[in-house]
């Protein structure tokens, strides 16, 4: 195996590559309703981000026959760790695709592999920060764009949640030892398998987490992508503004894992789930022992409290109640 | 009948008085967990409000063999109107009790009676205003005592929910051609019965909310009594006190009726429902026309978003989704 | 004097209207920062309202020459109060003005008279309660427009604080014995007179209030009118909206008199002061002893906390620090 | 120089050791008013921390005859960089002190040494995470105790700014070339001198601040230390709260530098002066572009908005607006 100066390492999660089969309705949702900012379109492709968000988009979308997650990817801390880590895959035995400067609008050189699990993965470094046009750039020189423009208006892209109808502990061995990122919280099966992990590089509780579930509908699910807000009561502002324009939800709660305020909702355009989020707590500690929690404690652990259960006026299921079909991902690449 | 210089009115709620079968256990929920502050202690009675209530108290609490409400106690507009109350009510063959200045600890002259459901009222005008004690009084010369002393603190009492197996137009045309509340929103039943109505003689959207359920155990329920917090996160606040000394409770959540953002949650002690209540609206117009629901908007009208269902570590019912016979025990197991 | 069945009574503010010597400019400000909606525009008069406001407007923006208030209107409690409070004014030798129906949108038959300090009132009953159109209409069937489509999204108008270089005590003796406004807090002089009042009919602590001081520009000054929030971060969310526009404002801040939350900021318009305002208490009580604070609590009588100062940033004056010249009503009608 | 496998990191701030002139005093205020939880008294040293920090103290205060800082201490990323930063610092020409096991309780090793203005720092690794007493132990397993128990209750320690009216550049330096810190933000002085800079080893914008000020009394101030709460509504809360026991402050505001929604109060045992802190920002790109402010730009870099002025009922200085010895009382008259 090849020697590194410094072995590469992921600093943060980038953003989404979603493609929707109703590109108008995705676009309404997540520009009008869930308020994020479109830097620019390329050939086709919209790509969007938070009004915190500094890189060139968070989340991209392109209109497909089928809607699916086409890859999550995830920024290096430096320029040479994007090829460190495709020698590092490859010697591992993944298969490792790489990915010219400027494929993605505002992207350098990046590779894309998959996770045991086949869930798409991205690794980049490179990243244009374009301002926001004048007319909504922010007044504050560390910020990109004026907040509260349109819609919930979440600061920044926060976190992915994936699933799986497999084995869990191969997605997250292989996050940890061939990624870098350390379980933050996690829950433990009667037999002491690990059956999903919150899972990160940064002080965020969880840049990644990772559920197995034998009821999903494939190895390689998305359970949902989260936006921050800063404020628990933005995300009561949300349910407001969501309400009236008749798109259901799950929430607002409080999860004892990572004590998120959530909010779940689905894109109609895409099916993929949104989760709007506030508060929880970080992690600065180099020594954190992972939280551990046990079945018997889930209700508790993912409902610590509020809006868990299938509301009448809600078409989501309850997490983990039942198959996540509608989520994303129906039939991937 | 007797001719009124001007008919009786009445102002505004003033208090519950509850009878709870462990006393105990009803102090520390509502001095510790709730907050309320206690006024005074007379014979083995608690007087207790929250630290914006001017009055004496807004909740007493006694020991008994079962936990009931004693009654819902209504302050009038002027001093004369008790007497005249009485006057109108034996009139219109209510039976009416006098209570005796000082009977309950810092109130005047008042009457008891009954409505046709049984539920049992107070009417009464004088009433002490005591400061805090130097300790606890606020600096703010129009606020009673300082807040956030302990527990979700709310701010004053809000309003009563009373239940019934019986017929509930019979309650609310009692309030309103007796006691002049006005219906502000109501529930309409396929044969056009009212079988619910928000009402008040202030501009809060409720200061008594009235049902109609076959289910429930008796005639004269309490669904409820509720505090106010000035902002919608005291309640997710709220929650998480709750949570962390083990009380279950429903919520948070927003109703559409009455836009109220609320969390119910059941005295130990008693049995007693409270609500901690948030937000809502305020009519000011002398023509409001009543806001009208039909069944078909049940889940919309009471739930407009947030939790309504059986949480698993919830030992509450769904409003109106069951029996309500654990609100105020009558028979305790 | 002509007997009446009952005294005339007020039943709540209705709405302001505003000349702007600056339309395009107010109208930028009102719709799209503070983010009222527009009900129409009728004969080059902009009516505007919040969306939980019911009636057909609670501001009126018409272009003119010279910024000033128009007029100040009130809602009565009954239809015939209109003319009563004519004949009793009359009486008392106010020279009261009749508007016909119509000849302000959605108003029915009015008047209109000064204060003793010049200050123009109007008084109305009837007036149109017009539906949201469809696109911007409520779900909730108690809220006439969805929230939180532009600005700063207050609820509802809820009071006008009137200036004078004259003597408050003939506006307050008058708001109280002609309209029937009570008084809920005052600033007394150390020589007794009340140099300043927080008046209302409602249970607000202020429909209304009036303040004295000597270096304002004319008897007949308005210090601000003020839209409501539910919650004290909508007054923080605001204050990044308004920066961001960069637009001054002064606070946010508590008064330690109302306990209002408060932000003031000034149309860039017609120079109108606007407070954005929360929290605050309500009074219920019929015997309500009006609250007192003298010359030396000032400090902490109007700035319980909070920013009460010139910021170097902010053109506008700390309230009751200097002249108010750059409010409106320079040369009244 | 020593070779070392790895260059040590500081991981994050751990703790301020504070002495404080009047203990008793101080105690009431960071216990009562502030509401840090107290892990236990050792030796008369009383080792404090808020509900969300999980080592064993993030402030200890001593009795002392001055009131001063005794030291800054920050936690490794690695058990051996402890010794690693003592060599290197060292070799740099640095008096390092040992600093033995439990010489300061709940921790091991340590070093101690001045930075280059005589700010006393101190570097560590090993810190016990004692849980929580049974009775205020958190029902949440990832949370050290119960919230909301008393007073502002923050969440956890967020960082420190110190002063000198010496060169900041010789601090700033040295922050970054020995100890690791990163530029976030920073304020150049015309002659293109940095003045001050945010700087952070986590993706918090900074775990420290550097603020030169020629007025300073010592080349080795500390402006404040910062307690984090979740909520921009925490911070009013907070407000009210000191308002209640009278104890002054600056704020609330929010910093454009940071995006800090801030309230600068005093302990008026020892002088010293905390933020109590909410929302800002994180950075999690590897590449960030520290951001610039010019001296002309200061208004909107301090105060985005809100107080920031001697309001009549504060005894602070505005920042930077003038001598900043009363912030750790050297000599208090």
């Amino acid at each position: 195996m090849k020697k590194f100066e410094q072995l590469p390492e992921i600093a943060k999660l980038g953003h989404v590559a979603l493609v929707s089969k109703d590109l108008d309705k995705s676009l309404v949702f997540f520009k009008e309703v869930i308020g994020l900012e479109e830097t620019e379109v390329v050939d086709g492709v919209h790509y969007l981000r938070a009004w915190g968000d500094f890189e060139h988009h968070t989340l991209s979308i392109a209109a497909g026959e089928e809607s699916r997650i086409d890859h999550i990817a995830w920024r290096t801390k430096r320029e040479e760790d994007v090829e460190s880590f495709a020698v590092l895959l490859e010697d591992a035995g993944v298969e490792v695709t790489r990915v010219a400067a400027g494929e993605e609008a505002g992207q350098g050189e990046a590779i894309r592999f998959q996770l045991p699990s086949g869930h798409p993965f991205e690794i980049y470094y490179k990243i244009e920060k374009p301002l926001a046009g004048e007319k909504r750039r922010a007044k504050l020189k560390n910020q990109v764009y004026k907040s509260w423009a349109k819609g919930v208006s979440p600061r920044r892209i926060d976190h992915v949640n994936i699933g799986t109808n497999g084995d869990p502990s191969a997605i997250i061995n292989f996050l940890a030892e061939k990624l870098g990122f350390k379980i933050r919280e996690y829950i433990k099966a009667p037999d002491d398998a690990v059956v999903a992990a919150w899972m990160s590089v940064t002080p965020l509780v969880h840049d990644i987490a990772v559920m197995g579930d034998p009821t999903l509908a494939s190895t390689q699910e998305l359970h949902h992508l989260a936006y921050w807000s800063d404020n628990a009561q933005d995300i009561l502002r949300a349910a407001d503004i969501l309400c009236e324009v008749d798109i259901k939800f799950v929430g607002p709660g409080k999860h004892g894992i990572s004590q998120a305020l959530y909010l779940y909702v689905i894109d109609p355009g895409s099916g993929v789930r949104v989760e709007l989020f506030s508060n929880s707590y970080l992690i600065f500690d180099p020594d954190w022992e992972p939280v551990e929690w046990t079945m018997d404690e889930m209700d508790f652990a993912f409902t610590y409290w509020g809006d868990q259960a299938n509301r009448p006026n809600s078409d989501q299921s309850t997490m983990f109640a039942g198959p996540l079909e509608d989520l994303v991902v129906k039939e991937p690449n």
